[in-house]
């Protein structure tokens, strides 16, 4: 499962000088890979991800998604035996790229078109606020009362403390990172991915399966752009302050005001731009 | 409609000194809104976009997931009359992110799942490879004998280019950007919004609606990472030349590489890595 990074040759071109000069190299890129997930043997969403924390990232996502609200809510996760390609050996290979979940009794059967559809049930009008007002009505660990204060400061090093654990960043440029921080700035977990949502699934799934949620006084870094999902993906795991190194979109603004949530951007170098809630952050 | 960008409450903090300091001051935010997709009156899929060139984005998105295969295959295409939400005016207004498509008679509606989950076809495994064969089952334009030829110092001028024409980006340092350029590196068209893969559709779906398609001889700028997807929309678009200003994933390479199509990443400065095809490019 160490497919996280693979080589390639590529060609760098330089047209600088006079004369354009180019050399063959080995460089190192991300790997991305298909993810089916599979509820009760029924394919519910495949996912571009990077292997690795398949496990996590299907619980987070489940999480996220509204399906489950308890690690207990699965009773079994596991790579589908049948999944097989036959590979360059010759022999039939499990890909990997296949997990069946079982849900315990009593949990209903997601909808096939929940996951990635859950706003259009609204009835006519699809607007922010539709989505917004969904959110909450499925939150089940509202955020407003978190009473957690951080230092600015310790908010400020968050980003080259997540940095300094990417293990993949630096040979590719090409992942996103999210990183849970507890109430003391200590960091709980990071997880990688070419897909920053996959990255969030990832951490919230190992939040929940040790038994972190939710997870009251803890800040969600992002290593990219604040977005709705991102917004809403922290909220379904009870998650206090979102903070991104990008700038948040309007949406997430609005969701971040209205659920009482902290929501930090530009979180770069010494400085920092606050959303939402600015009230708990203290200084020093 | 003018709703590209937004203007939102924002407190700068910076710890950098003795005493941090904080100040407040309005800022410009990318928008953010879900955008409804029906077909036929049927709910597809909702997509969290930046308003503005909707329908662009809907004939871009209806391309690039094999529904249609020519502008005209779409017989109508128009915000939804029905899609209202009470506004602040206590009046009914029409949200604007509802669109309902109506096909042209013999083109088939789409299954419910296909949008998000075509991969999921493949009966028993998933892997990338089943991924790439899957697309080239549903590329109508193939992209491998197109003989055209780029000076290298053409390419690296376009984020340039591309940047210039971006009007929200300088606002709001949240938007991804797609670009379409021409066989002689003149720029076609722009498109911003929140999500990179809805930029790509909305310059998709201007070339459709123009008449650009097949793509011949075009190189698709992206303005971040050129993953499976992105690559998958531009051979979808018969376009033979991808080019990203970050990198590519592992199944970018191997899919442009499978398609005869040209990835080029990194392209920054006088710079860019070559991942396939690099016989495309001239020098100077």
């Amino acid at each position: 499962m160490g497919r996280v990074t693979q080589r390639t040759k590529v060609t760098v071109v330089d047209v600088s000088g006079d004369r354009p000069t180019s050399r063959s190299r080995t460089d190192t890129v991300t790997v991305e890979e298909p993810l089916e997930l599979r509820v009760g043997g029924t394919p519910l969403t495949v996912t571009m991800r990077t292997p690795g924390h398949d496990i996590e990232l299907v619980h987070g996502f489940l999480l996220t998604e509204g399906i489950i609200r308890d690690a207990a809510d699965v009773s079994l996760a596991r790579y589908c035996e049948g999944a097989v390609v036959s590979g360059e050996s010759g022999f039939e290979e499990n890909t990997y790229n296949v997990i069946d979940v079982t849900l315990a009794p009593g949990v209903a059967q997601p909808a096939a078109e929940l996951a990635r559809n859950f706003f259009t049930s609204s009835s006519c009008g699809v607007c922010g606020k539709a989505s917004i007002e969904q959110l909450r009505a499925r939150t089940q660990w509202p955020v407003r009362d978190d009473a957690t204060r951080w230092p600015a400061a310790v908010i400020t090093a968050m980003p080259e403390r997540m940095r300094s654990e990417q293990r993949s960043f630096d040979k590719t440029g090409g992942l996103h990172a999210a990183g849970l921080f507890g109430p003391g700035g200590e960091l709980l977990a990071v997880r990688e991915d070419v897909g920053r949502h996959n990255a969030v699934d990832k951490v919230l799934g190992w939040a929940l399966l040790s038994g972190r949620l939710p997870a009251t006084g803890c800040v969600l870094m992002v290593s990219g752009r604040a977005s709705f999902e991102l917004t809403q993906k922290a909220l379904m795991g009870g998650v206090p302050c979102l903070a991104a190194v990008s700038a948040p979109s309007s949406l997430a603004v609005e969701t971040a005001s209205d659920a009482g949530m902290t929501l930090l951007g530009f979180v770069r170098g010494a400085t920092l731009n606050v959303y939402s809630r600015g009230d708990r952050l203290r200084f020093p």
